[in-house]
């Protein structure tokens, strides 16, 4: 089944649109427990709440042995629940092609985030991998996000900014397998209400709601499409870190609950006003 | 020693602005040779000719117990010699945090690429170990970097590429502790020109030599500075997979020491015009 089925399958099933990010932080959570143990608790008490998880690669990377609690990690994530790879990679032709390799064929993800800076060849070994998820990084969550992409460029007589050319791009590119989305931070509502209007069918994963302060309300009303379809929400530390205590997997459940049911309600506001 | 201190002292001890890159792929190397092996060979065989060595992370990555390879291989480096990790990350703070501890406190590695698109606080977590290099990403050797890296952006009413803004921004932010340089591909020599004309001190990052197709002689007299220095050329496949056969070591230094001398010769070149 491929990324897009999956993803569906799932948010229809769950009711959700909900993501949760599984980035282990050992200075959060419960003390002297291990990542995998950790991350199973939370998968086990939420994996009937989400739409998909994601796990960012530095995280685990950080950490010894890190690469072998993600491998168990991605296997133990349900066979019809996305994962994500939170990697943003972007390298030359052939190097973006061990990247592709690295991330979908020997870890095993469904989907992974990737970096435009480099351009068409960086992202073209992803792409071609048509039952895959790719998602771009268009405008990030982060306060830096706006010192190179939302510099003003001239194009046609008209200026854009950096981040609405490559959502323009990556809807060109889009058109190859359909299988390309773009990562707009919560953070940010105006520039995700521009770039929802400009595509409307886009997906687009949307990571800074919780812990990065992007307001619930807004991110579901601009970044959901008319339908309240074709996005997902992420969540990590505010979910998975709810607790440090032996009930950290139940203090995540209800957050992760409350947050799926906060989505959804804005999506019915969404559909209920056409 | 800090970075800046370790690869002059390289370039100077083996008169040599040459870096290696390390970049294994099973389908080029021996038959049935392992990497590390491999590795070590090309090691043994050159670390009298170069000034770093760069490890491409994908490479490693993409390969079965690669990681494991990848720290093997850096500790063999000797000590005198600087290891650049070619990972290009670039993420949100607390997770370039966790980047910069994997690739410099794990890996150990002294330099690192990194990826501009997050903009200052992706890049912050990597400047603050002032003893590391950073590599910003500016102007990419691959065909797809004209797609964002050249579009003109309008800055006080003067149109700039992108990738001369992120050069201003990289030379400001290295103000902090001078330990930040600029990847520059020596496929674009006339892009490589103007970054050197307006930064005629950074330290600049030039691959794409060899197998990328980039002509030397106009890298070197682009890419160095009025006294032949402050420049890294990288090559890969070139050098490293100059023969498959038992003499592959061997074939690697030749290959590495004409390139080495060829570089030697453009600078000279450059200092007797003076």
């Amino acid at each position: 089944m491929n990324f897009n089925e999956k993803l569906i399958n799932a948010m229809k099933r769950n009711e959700s649109l909900l993501c949760i990010g599984l980035d282990p932080d050992p200075e959060l959570m419960p003390s002297g427990m291990g990542v995998l143990k950790f991350n199973k608790a939370i998968i086990d008490a939420t994996s009937d709440l989400v739409c998909a998880y994601k796990l960012n690669l530095a995280f685990y990377e950080a950490l010894d042995d890190g690469i072998d609690d993600l491998k168990r990690t991605i296997k133990y994530i349900p066979d019809n629940i996305p994962a994500i790879a939170d990697a943003k990679r972007g390298d030359i032709g052939n190097t973006a092609r061990a990247y592709a390799k690295a991330i979908f064929t020997n870890l095993g993800f469904d989907a992974t985030t990737v970096n435009p800076y480099l351009g068409f060849d960086s992202i073209e070994p992803f792409i071609e991998q048509w039952d895959k998820g790719i998602f771009i990084l268009c405008r990030t969550s982060n306060p830096g996000a706006a010192d190179f992409q939302s510099l003003p460029f001239v194009l046609k007589r008209k200026q854009l900014p950096l981040f609405e050319i490559v959502a323009l791009r990556a809807a060109q590119w889009n058109k190859q397998s359909n299988n390309i989305g773009l990562v707009m931070g919560a953070t940010y509502p105006e520039e995700l209400k521009l770039i929802r209007q400009n595509h409307p069918n886009m997906l687009l994963l949307i990571p800074g709601i919780g812990a990065q302060g992007g307001d619930l309300a807004s991110a579901v009303r601009y970044g959901a499409n008319a339908r309240g379809q074709k996005a997902i929400f992420s969540s990590s530390r505010q979910i998975i870190y709810a607790s440090r205590g032996r009930d950290f997997a139940e203090a995540a459940r209800q957050v992760a609950s409350s947050l799926r049911d906060e989505i959804n309600y804005h999506r019915s506001t969404l559909t209920s006003a056409r």
